[in-house]
């Protein structure tokens, strides 16, 4: 690898604007990359679609990257890293990251008592993604996997932590409650949001992953192990391109990237 | 116009599938009209997105439609008959219905007060359609709009009349009985399946507008102002094309059509 490809930029993509956690956490574990940002929010949410539709989506969102000439992409929806990583690494000729390694990983090295608990959209859960990574890494671990897909519906109303949120999660979690995880892992870029609620009804301490950062940890990892880490010692700025402005991206962005987000550009796909 | 053409379907679009409470209804009022439905399940829902993209995708949408030859258009989705009936009327050569004109029409029959409230998705009451709408008809008319978009997902997610989807009603719906509002228009598809709930938490009987019914009305007479009507005596079958065959849309469909969907097909869109 040139000196030339590691001054590239990392490329992420989401189905939306709540990828913009994992924009978060990769400021902070990797503060002198460029990232360029691509949200499909025309096309949002994907984890209510099928495999196949949600696959067809994400090869145009590596495509749309690509063309910007990434070093990585990063797959920060995990409906995107549960059904369409495989495709898109056979597809695409660059390191490519999901969200699932990482978060399995982690809730692996969490849990004491071997049983984890996986919440996510309908998508990632029936595509039993999680399970699989988690058992790749540890055979004797029990995984109680739940779609919870009000919650996106929750964060994006900004209902974190009011009545109606403690409602829905514990309508939600009370059976994962029964089966005594000690570790939920959060399989949704919108759900780290909800995580005060998601403790309270939990009448125990539990160890909550967020795939996040550990994803950007895992990234940072990959860049060093390739000589493709930026050597420069200056903080570059972030492109976010959206294929649809909508009314709410400004304020929804905010929270997940706990700052506003500058230069923001609508960005139709390749078809 | 001639026989032949009176004997072509209607086209009924919807972002989804919570535009079959109009196909319902059709069925009823226009019992022996071929119908055929496009649900763009890939790119749902519309609510949440701008008037620019909403726009395109409801011209991809009637598009799609015409290629099958149908007679007239139905506009089934709020938020498209909200911010892109004007533009499909430009683009196409053939009658095209929204749902606003026939709701507001019913909503200012219906009042007593004169106090209507308008609930629906943040596009549909961002553009201000239905206000436009019922002042037409009635200059003296209080309108009160409020964008209620969890509702969409509480019905998705098959909850419609337990603990959660009461204080959800409470919470959106607390301002309009303020408000003293005595009719309410349901400006979504999905929110007639609420009607119990909604109901319930208004301290005195409301009046509640369901558009689906209303357009079914407003198709029939200009079916028959134009002389389009199918003079066949046979109960015809529904084609439904989907962008995206769902996990779900079987199960949800069946809750917004009554019956369990048949010929159903996959569906490209046009580019």
């Amino acid at each position: 690898m040139t000196v030339k490809s590691a001054h590239r930029p990392i490329g992420v993509f989401d189905s939306g604007i709540g990828g913009l956690t994992v924009v978060k956490a990769l400021r902070k574990i990797l503060p002198y990359e460029e990232i360029v940002y691509f949200g499909d929010t025309a096309r949002v949410p994907y984890g209510s679609k099928s495999p196949e539709t949600i696959t067809q989506f994400a090869l145009q969102d590596a495509k749309f990257l690509l063309n910007r000439n990434v070093k990585m992409v990063i797959v920060a929806c995990h409906s995107a890293s549960s059904v369409a990583l495989d495709e898109l690494k056979r597809h695409f000729n660059l390191p490519i990251i999901g969200v699932i390694e990482p978060g399995a990983k982690a809730a692996v090295k969490a849990t004491r008592n071997k049983r984890i608990g996986v919440i996510g959209t309908q998508a990632t859960i029936l595509s039993g993604a999680y399970e699989r990574a988690i058992r790749r890494l540890c055979q004797d671990v029990e995984v109680i996997a739940k779609p919870t897909p009000l919650f996106v519906a929750l964060v994006e109303e900004g209902w974190y932590d009011n009545k109606i949120a403690l409602e829905v999660a514990k309508l939600y979690l009370s059976p994962l409650i029964k089966e005594q995880i000690d570790t939920l892992l959060l399989g949704c870029t919108h759900y780290p949001l909800l995580k005060r609620a998601i403790q309270k009804v939990f009448p125990n301490k539990i160890r909550i992953v967020d795939a996040g950062l550990e994803t950007a940890y895992e990234a940072k990892e990959q860049l060093e192990n390739l000589g493709l880490k930026n050597r420069h010692r200056k903080r570059p700025a972030i492109r976010f391109y959206l294929s649809d402005l909508t009314p709410n991206f400004s304020e929804i962005g905010r929270r997940f990237l706990g700052t506003s987000l500058e230069d923001v550009m609508r960005a139709s796909l390749p078809e």
